[in-house]
């Protein structure tokens, strides 16, 4: 029962909360709010355990996530009968889910691969995955591909920053707490001043057929 | 060659049944009914084992489910041909099947972990997944999620029954059986009486613009 | 660096310039387009890896595949920017990527199962669940699936014809170059002459509410 414990937590309340709201614009059932919220909250740290073989994952092996994912989602449910979601509050903690997750899924990547690269990805992939599952359980194109503000580019330049910091041979806590803040406060950037990356078209998106 | 064995080919061949009729409400050609139809049938239990690191896999290392699949698509494909679906049979089937499928993917999950949640989960996914793996493919949102007849919920529902009993202290194959009860019956009455979980619907959907 | 590994470098580069141009009918950003080529190109396979559980990852322990898919990612992106893309050019490689995948798929499952139809299985989803997994996160029904150009099929003939001269006793190289020209000329040829898979349609595909 540790600070990190606590703030793992933290991270997995957040993104269930959130898995939840998104649920929401889609008039799902309670059954299906619940299991959005599930693969929002524990499908990114799942992914990266299952791609680096690391057994069994953290929520069979430590269920009290599953419970606090029920009672975040029970919370929201009963919450926002009453009143509109504090959508700016949870922007701002789901910021730091994001700085949280990123760094520590690059941190347990670690102990298994050296690449670069790969500890890059799968940083990525614990912060931004859940969200990604969530989308594509919604029939939709997953939020993270499309133009909007940065999401898993914050995460990647959090881990790049972590890594940096690393090989130069500074403190590990030091440089985790630093690519936390560079997720956080980029993240929460791109939402204030509207910052995305560009969108790729295909000039001549009707040639196929001519072709 | 017992009677699990063969209930399991029955649940089998049920699922890809169904999946191949799912299939052909959205214009597929006859590889992808049976991608469909193995997809449905084998999802769910192979979710579990990859959740649950159970290797290898049932269908690989016991590739007459394989089989079985592929003789349950083309039989329905030449059937539909002639005669409309036993729409209200292939209702019953599935029932049972939903039933035997959530039970034994239960019961194979208490031999790896102990806490109650995870093999309610387990049970569930061993039932439920499969379908929602074939609607995602689909390009649809999974019709567990959504407003319907009770699904998931009703192997959630004889999960818990089933391991209320061994609780108790009831013998193991009355308690299976017992759960399977629960499924088939609460999954069968949902569908005659139209039962359905609350729908949650997000009171100020458009509210997120304007925050 | 054998002749075997520049093929498969050639595969892996054809499968994300792919899977970049299907990115750009869908004005996903930079970071999209980038996941959606490297899910194209490493889905098959690490699919098929997840399935037999041959860890770690080629891409884990080789992680040159990686920036293989980012460069030519990047190289596709700026070439669209002054001239349309090859169309009929790539077409051809990626048949090629498709007969070199499926192959080297069914020999790599070869080590582990003993079943053809599990073999057969595993070699059409090296070649072809890329594909599928990229049009999932693009939110359509996979292409594979649907009445088009043979594609699945065409890994599937071309591993049977492998394991049947296998089966005769014929040199396994020799078999497997067999293999990939019967995958590379069904392709190209069902594009050329329009060959497709027949479509399953329901015939009372609204008796389902009247029931």
């Amino acid at each position: 029962m540790t600070f990190i414990y606590a703030m793992e937590i933290f991270g997995v309340a957040v993104f269930a909360v959130s898995g939840a709201l998104a649920a929401g614009r889609k008039s799902l059932d309670w059954l299906g709010v619940s299991v959005i919220a599930v693969v929002t909250a524990l499908g990114g740290g799942t992914l990266r355990d299952l791609l680096l073989d690391n057994r069994p994952f953290f929520w069979i092996r430590e269920p009290m996530s599953l419970y606090v994912i029920l009672i975040s989602t029970v919370a929201t449910l009963i919450y926002v009968r009453y009143r509109k979601p504090p959508n700016n509050a949870i922007l701002v903690a789901d910021a730091f889910g994001l700085g949280l997750f990123t760094i520590s899924g690059a941190q347990i990547a670690e102990h298994t691969v050296h690449s670069g690269i790969v500890i890059v990805l799968m940083g990525a992939i614990t912060g931004a995955a859940g969200g990604m599952i969530r989308d594509v359980l919604l029939a939709e194109i997953p939020l993270v591909l499309r133009r909007s503000s940065l999401y898993a580019t914050a995460s990647i330049a959090g881990v790049i920053v972590y890594l940096l910091g690393v090989a130069i041979g500074w403190n590990h806590s030091v440089c985790a707490l630093l690519g936390m803040a560079v997720i956080v406060l980029l993240r929460l950037a791109s939402i204030y001043w509207g910052w995305t990356l560009p969108v790729f078209h295909l000039p001549h998106p009707d040639d196929d057929s001519q072709d």
